[in-house]
């Protein structure tokens, strides 16, 4: 069966990068199907890139190999690395963007990329676009079929980005806004397993300069332009205005506090 | 042969959300072509995505799915439907974005997609992202050969948006401007053949300030940066800028109007 | 084996002219592979074009099909062409952005496409697009294993820009930025030949207000925020910031002059 590999890099569309990593890899297998998943990361964002690729991945078939390039540290000595969990291949830089996958797979060995291995790579590798010269060829291989503890050994000092946490204290739930996606809906890391069993029976939500005291079950439901807060398809609580762009309008910026207090029940 | 899915959203290219799609049509059929034709529509337009839609599908070869995903609405009780052509497939939410279709193909029949059949969708249906968890997962039933009747039941009471007609009065075509593309060519709703029929002898085009007396051969038959008129590739009748961007520099609009007066032949 | 079509356009992402280009090719030859390469060249711009493709057409398979359409002159006289090198096939407009691959590839013949030849026109060509109606045409027949010798007559006077030189005078190497890419880093017309040359033993290279007296081994050999010159992967000498965007900080435009002035070795 055909395989796959996906592509995030911060490498924009407009410039020949992200050809140039295709062509390396169709190259030395024709037959691989190539999917673009996002390249207009902001340029060395580690920690959206985190979050970006714990949200995708595991919709895709066994066996398909995950590129991630935002890579600050190219041409310097963070290393290439290979993660193998159960169902998938992950290859990056070592540079924490792979921290949310970490946490929720179950990782069987993580690989240091031998980039001087010249049976793999080519003599001469470019100072700057590891991307094509070590990721892009790193993945042509895998999907080749080759195991990938023969590019190189196995570590396990991965490094690992501080992921911010919700915590509980006394009746409030303290969270944080994490990702921003195009139409402003702003997601935090509180996941709705922890809101059901924290707050879920009754609860004043603030962020900002508002006050929300439900869960919507649609965007729709909420007023043209007004505001809600939902849970994300990914699980995650959200707030929103339908049909608006609710990050621009309130100025939301990644790392926001957003409070949850407990009504009391008696 | 291998299936073609083609995906129009406005979920942009910068979030996890197309490749989410990708990934769920993927795992369920391999060996699928997806061709993304764009996923920039403004947030929500349904009318420049029904006129979108009306201008590529028929490029494609018999048996394309086209997937349509512009869906203010998602998660509330507005329908999933299947719409099948004598050639085609579209799967979109039942919004009007297919109302171009509806008005240029022959239609087969219509189904509203029953969701809450488990033999074709996973219990749990995510309340934002009917993308991944209903269109998607659709096309990838249709690329399997599914026949799309199994899927929910016939209905005829779509919903369809009302389109700007052009229309001739004493001797005046009056149209509008329907379409802006990227390189600012303004794209009316009068086309080549009611042009042929009602004013071709001799006119004078009114369009803001400017008038136009003529039908050019080719962009580059007008000066640099002056303006003129011409047939696009679709046949409508589009005001041009030689190289400049024609809707900014005039500050264009969908809906502004256009009038076409008649010369009188004696 | 699948064929391979690489696609540049100035058509920008967010229309459906791409899509119709795909479908045309697709309705064809429906075993073809095609991959974006950018739609996103600023409007018209012929020696940005002209740049971008001689930097990743060579990392593709032989048999490699590019097309790249930047075309002011669509629907003129301006005639359209296949160029046959080595391994590779091009078509384009004959206006002078495959100037670089005329330089750099063995041409083994330039053919002049006869749109007017039925067998593989259709009777009706656009006057405005013709990246439809001729070029992913074109590209559709030679994916099918076409000769191009049967789609039009051989001509040797093909159109050519003249591409900027970096040159030596007394002591100094003068170049310019011939292209910015989305990161800002501003790339010159010195390669790491010539640089190795004149100049590798010791040097002040001046670019605007800045003075430069090393070659970066990395990116992040510099300190956040601050510049050097290293070498891109591409071998042309490239000024950058580390994590910031040189061109923006500097307002670098192209053509903007360098000079690398050798240092006297007594």
């Amino acid at each position: 069966m055909k395989k796959i590999i996906t592509l995030v890099t911060d490498f924009g569309n407009s410039d020949f990068f992200v050809a140039s990593m295709k062509g390396v890899i169709l190259n030395q297998n024709h037959e691989v199907q190539i999917i673009d998943v996002t390249h207009q990361i902001n340029a060395f964002d580690l920690a959206q890139t985190a979050f970006l690729v714990s949200n995708y991945y595991k919709f895709f078939p066994d066996g398909t190999i995950h590129v991630v390039v935002v890579d600050p540290g190219v041409g310097s000595n963070r290393r290439p690395i290979i993660v193998k969990t159960e169902k998938y291949f992950f290859i990056a830089p070592d540079n924490g963007i792979l921290s949310y996958i970490y946490e929720t797979s179950e990782i069987e060995y993580v690989i240091h990329i031998n980039i001087k291995n010249h049976r793999f790579f080519n003599n001469y590798i470019s100072r700057t676009f590891h991307g094509r010269d070590v990721f892009a060829k790193s993945a042509a291989w895998l999907s080749l079929g080759l195991d990938p503890r023969e590019m190189g050994n196995t570590i396990d000092d991965i490094k690992k980005l501080k992921l911010p946490k919700a915590k509980m204290t006394d009746n409030k739930l303290i969270g944080e806004i994490i990702y921003i996606d195009a139409f402003g809906n702003s997601i935090t890391n509180i996941n709705e397993e922890l809101f059901a069993k924290k707050v879920s029976k009754g609860f004043n939500l603030h962020f900002k300069d508002i006050i929300i005291e439900k869960i919507s079950d649609s965007y729709s439901e909420i007023q043209k332009d007004s505001f809600g807060a939902i849970f994300s398809s990914e699980g995650y609580l959200e707030i929103f205005s339908n049909q608006g762009n609710f990050a621009k309008n309130k100025n939301v910026k990644l790392g926001d506090p957003i409070t949850i207090q407990r009504k009391e029940v008696e």
